[in-house]
């Protein structure tokens, strides 16, 4: 069982986060949780407004608010950016999760691998011919990484993944469990009603702080390379189909779907269930709402959404018409004289 | 191979759930079929109208049909609901799966783990420090299970789930392969275009008798907890994102997604492929018809669809009116008279 | 590391796939690339007409093109289909996966599972009670196969797959990783608002030539057999509920989702992130556009789009109707005479 969480004093989180703080000097908090749950020697934060309400309410010891909040409280912490301040605060005092350590002895690692300083393979994990971990790689159990693939330092993979060969994965990345990388793409060349493989030999690169959410699937290149580029973060069960090329710092949240070859520029952020067709090119700072379907190219710093995706302005200019037509249509059934609005 | 099904009384049957029969004395069953493809030593039923046709031409020894069903005939048990009906005489007589048996010598479990009474560990598997399984728990071989979980009694967990560090499944759970528990939420504090991870320290708490279907994943809390309520099943490919309250005695079907901090209350039923987003409060007894995009709070028992997803009856005003409206297009284009409906 | 590839004279290409060069003989490739990125040694192939651009850009060596291209080029090689023509020489020549040989002795294999000949399991592999492998069967790593099942000749599973006892699984089929077959299928009985469990005791009956890709997951059947007929293939996170029945030569791509006992014909196609209500028959020949959701009966040969999916035809009668009405909505706001179209 994890020890319990060390006493920090509040003084030393002010200074950390570099904020103002007016509250009785001396005390200490031992962890981090919501308004709603904070005890009295948590610290927590407010960053959505949804919940300013709680703000009176919350028993923490102290609280990381924004610089602007009107309302005052000598547990204040008031900073630039409560969200970023609290994520630093649980990264550098609270996060203790438990990692395995060493190679154990149940792993099985090729002869021929290349294993770095400080990695840790967990029992049951499977290390392919030629792989390289770079230093400081967590492997944790029950992990597969065939021949030839590369994960580059610093970088974790969780249980029950699988990264098939000659994969290259960059530095610092997080591969969440039942994550699948390099799995054949979908490609198949029909003649005579039957479906030929089309033997998928490329590869899947993907570059440094990637993180990859539970369950999500990225196909390896026909030919050429699947790209995910530095800084994006995947959600939950998304699938990223062959040759598709992200750019980098994406948002992809969770069970989104993008088709073969499309590409992404940098920024770009794709809200939940939403996918895109096939071959499309998609602009640096996109932005697409939840559950769209995204069927043509789309130009640099565009917001869509629909099905098929279209700008939001065309999409509310719809959606308005619509009410409107529904409203004088049960207007008229009713008597009232129909408004125009 | 499994041996044989065992021949069993129709008289039992009728006896164990409380059915009317009035077909001939000393006939048994050795199995239970649908009603096309039941043989003359079978057991069958009829839940679903749609197949009522099939009731003259099955060739099943017995059928579990409704208590007020029309027709009759010698092979008929009447009861009040012969879904669960079927499902009790299936658990009772028929349900033989094959199931690991002991601690295998082969799996990885830490010394400081707390093994209950009966409890089966397959080979491959990892059971790390202070996880406790409770009574009569049985792990399916390459699980793995992180330090400080805890797995209530008679829970079955299948091969190739992942269950986080510190991670509390209920009583009498059945999670199936690829279910990831406590992944990290998708959390980041975007500062000057680059994301940075927000630490996610809360777990996952999962009530008494939850199953939970193939490949799902649900992600630990960011802070505090992500919960599903004791009694809900949830399906295939379904994704619940951190700090999520899902209720009592749900049905979330299959590739449904709930954003973050989402709270469903109880007896909610989400149909397939349906979304929610973060933040929202959907009330007791609330359903969601397939492919719809909740983004809104949703009172108690309301039914709504779409997306965005509103009330049946407002969805259903506006479909009639755009079917209207192409029909009078329609028909002014070939010189019919337009009637309004 | 794999070996570099081997170089094949062109002159050989030409005779494999039965094609027309006029090129200079002597030439030989080395592998095969996109056209923008193929280097000087490497053959490449023009399928999509949107990159017949590349053609005069390309360094390729040697080029797969279709027999009416109008442009002329001595490195072309004209054959009837160039995806289909690049699909086969990569399959002969260029396609040198590392697989696992032989039975590893960290595979757990029960003393009465058959084994065919030249079948290969990896590492921390379990193989159960009374499962037969066909000759020439490969089974990765970290790969779990309950008892009683079947896996037909020539088949390839990857790491990380979970087969539940029972089922069968044809010849040269290839099964990604993260794939679960024959998990509980989503049957309850509802009673006084508690859901009980319908024991799921029938299969997942897998035809020959059907590829699964990474994370899908087909549910065992309630009673009796979900089936995927001969040669059909299924893409990444595809649900596929219990006791469908799909038919043989089908496309079901990524996200894709069907509910219980619907059945496909053959040759059905259906694109990205679709869904198919429960009980349902759907003609051979179908075709589903992405993000549908496919609520009736379809006959054979149709095409059907949208959230009801409708015939194309009215589909897009519905969409040229909403297109106006917004036109001239917006025309009359800014004073524009409307047009009808």
């Amino acid at each position: 069982m994890p020890a319990p969480m060390p006493a920090v004093p509040i003084s030393e989180i002010v200074a950390f986060v570099g904020g103002r703080y007016a509250g009785p000097p001396g005390r200490s908090v031992d962890g981090v949780a919501p308004l709603a749950d904070a005890g009295a020697t948590q610290l927590s934060f407010l960053s959505n407004p949804k919940y300013a309400a709680q703000l009176t309410s919350t028993r923490a010891a102290a609280i990381l608010v924004s610089s602007d909040v009107q309302d005052d409280d000598e547990r204040f912490i008031r900073v630039a950016n409560p969200y970023f301040a609290m994520a630093s605060v649980v990264a550098r005092y609270f996060d203790r999760r438990p990692m395995p350590q060493g190679i154990s002895p149940l792993a099985s690692i090729d002869a021929t691998a290349t294993i770095g300083d400080g990695v840790a393979v967990g029992p049951f994990s499977t290390i392919g011919a030629g792989v390289t971990l770079g230093d400081g790689v967590v492997i944790f159990q029950n992990v597969s990484i065939e021949s030839g693939s590369t994960i580059g330092e610093g970088t974790i993979v969780y249980p029950q993944v699988s990264i098939y060969d000659r994969s290259v994965v960059g530095k610092r990345c997080i591969i969440h469990s039942g994550v699948v990388i390099g799995a054949d793409g979908y490609g198949f060349a029909t003649q005579g009603g039957r479906h030929h493989k089309i033997p998928q030999i490329g590869i899947v690169r993907i570059g440094d702080d990637v993180e990859i959410g539970a369950g999500s699937t990225i196909d390896r290149a026909a030919l050429g390379e699947t790209i995910i580029g530095d800084g994006t973060k995947i959600d939950d069960l998304v699938m990223i189909a062959h040759n598709v090329k992200v750019g980098r710092h994406c948002l992809l949240v969770a069970q989104v779907g993008i088709a073969g070859s499309t590409e992404l520029g940098d920024s770009v952020v794709v809200a939940g269930q939403s996918g895109f067709a096939g071959h499309l090119k998609i602009g640096n700072g996109v932005q697409v709402a939840a559950k769209s379907a995204v069927l043509n190219d789309v130009p640099d710093g565009t917001k869509v959404m629909g099905i098929p995706a279209v700008p939001f302005r065309e999409f509310a200019r719809r959606e308005a018409m619509l009410r409107r037509l529904v409203r004088r249509k049960r207007d008229s059934q009713t008597g009232t004289t129909p408004s125009d609005e």
